[in-house]
């Protein structure tokens, strides 16, 4: 099942001319999501030529500009475009968004946006997976997402067979999770399931100093993209502004056990020579990247 | 006398991986201006290595999100770069820029944001030069702008020493348009000086119908730069929209008898080839040219 990220803004705060402000293209099976959505986001899509279909939930982890003002043109160009379906909006903070959608009368628009309240511990559903909130810690009201695959038991057809169950419609109550009873017999699905697969798990914290919420959500997450705004000679002012150095980044990864890190929000500080906040973080944890715009990253099944 | 144009969003509402939304920064002497700030004007500012210096003013056509929403961004890149010198936001509705801006918190940076109305017949006086805002034919109230170098009287040394004045601080005098007595004999600038140059001038319509406003006040124009959205195919959804056809646009430079026309706000339809915009334009008015994002133009001194 697809499942993969495209880094479309990974600059911290001020944009470069490589680094976009923050948003993250996140594709599940035939599901579209936008994590963030920082000014130049719209265009970011089409560079990518990923467009837009599908893409009904932008989940913004905080109201500062550089992670949700791209939302308005994202909506107009929807709106140009002819949509008639929803649009949804997650924020920790929906009554600034719903203020200012009202100043732009996005009200009037063709298509419905739905301004939700982002808060820890909400979850909400999809087929086969579910988006979950938790608190981060950022100098305003701040989230992070995590997209967690349901965990699955595979049907396997030669316990059925094994059984004396044929082929046919039975299999489907059974892979269902649904009782049957065969040949006067009691079947439940326990007996043709093989063993719990674990979900895969992909974390976004947004601007975030490292938390334990963090760690949490993120425990043996295949994908944690963690806030690395700074390198440690900035960490005093990574704490005054509510970021995370490199290296605390890889001190989350390490605690939570993660496959792999990204570290994104890049100071332009380090636009040109990111390798300084690598290093920071290998020494703590390996499995470690710089986000670059337009990078892809496909969350691969582990089994 | 430096003078020139960088287009940093020639797209018409939506952008496309080739174009930004509307932005346009202008050079005169020492200062620098943007006309229109759409998403994404920032860092085409850094992409065309440009930078803040000196940029104090911005003029915004009208309120539509393709032509201001970039003023957050670069708002806040100026405060994070220590800013302190004031921002003037030039617009025809300056309650609703000022209504966001409080909702985002601008009356608490480092720097004062100051927004005033923009209206038919307003003069801006700057060093050599004034804005004069124009009224223009819109879906929303609209303005355009034109940078107007004033006339000049170039001083003529030969004119001074045949009269027997030797050069010396009596020539600043002359120059600045002062009387002198020289020898008993009165000596008025007049008698010294070149004859009227005409000022060069630079017209941006913004989005616009053609309209009689834009004619007069883009009289001989050095460039002029027009709305060309659409193709005359096109020609009712333009009325409706309130923008021009390119033959349309060509028609004003005509009648405005401009040196130099640029085809701007090019709608997606025709971002793979704008040939048909052009060729249409020609059919009017000769000296014309689409532009593209980065393009440069130098506005010459014809004397």
């Amino acid at each position: 099942m697809l499942f993969k990220v495209v880094f479309l803004g990974t600059a911290g705060t001020i944009p470069s001319a490589d680094r976009n402000t923050s948003a993250i293209f996140v594709q599940h099976s035939n599901y579209r999501f936008l994590f963030d959505c920082g000014e130049g986001a719209q265009r970011q899509i089409m560079s990518a030529k990923l467009g837009f279909r599908n893409l009904d939930n932008v989940f913004i982890t905080h109201m500062h500009t550089d992670h949700f003002i791209g939302a308005f043109g994202l909506i107009e160009t929807l709106s140009l475009n002819g949509r008639k379906k929803e649009l949804n909006f997650y924020t920790p903070n929906p009554e600034m968004l719903k203020n200012l959608f009202e100043i732009f009368g996005y009200d009037n628009l063709d298509y419905p946006i739905i301004v939700k309240k982002a808060k820890d511990g909400d979850e909400i559903s999809f087929r086969g997976f579910k988006i979950v909130v938790f608190k981060t810690e950022h100098i305003v009201p701040s989230v992070g997402y995590a997209l967690i695959e349901n965990d699955v038991r595979k049907f396997e057809k030669e316990k059925a067979l094994a059984l004396g169950i044929p082929p046919g419609p039975i299999y489907a109550k059974l892979k269902s999770g649904e009782s049957i009873e065969w040949e006067g017999e009691l079947i439940n699905p326990e007996m043709v399931l093989g063993e719990l697969k674990k979900g895969r798990r992909l974390v976004y914290t947004g601007d975030t100093r490292p938390c334990e919420r963090t760690i949490e959500v993120a425990m043996n997450a295949d994908l944690l993209i963690h806030d690395a705004s700074f390198s440690e000679e900035m960490k005093e002012w990574a704490i005054e502004s509510g970021h995370s150095t490199a290296k605390e980044a890889g001190e989350v990864a390490k605690k939570a056990n993660v496959k792999k890190l990204i570290l994104t929000h890049i100071s332009a500080r380090y636009s040109k020579d990111p390798e300084i906040l690598l290093n920071e973080a290998k020494e703590v944890f390996e499995n470690v990247e710089i986000a670059e715009d337009l990078m892809k990253f496909d969350i691969q099944q582990s089994w």
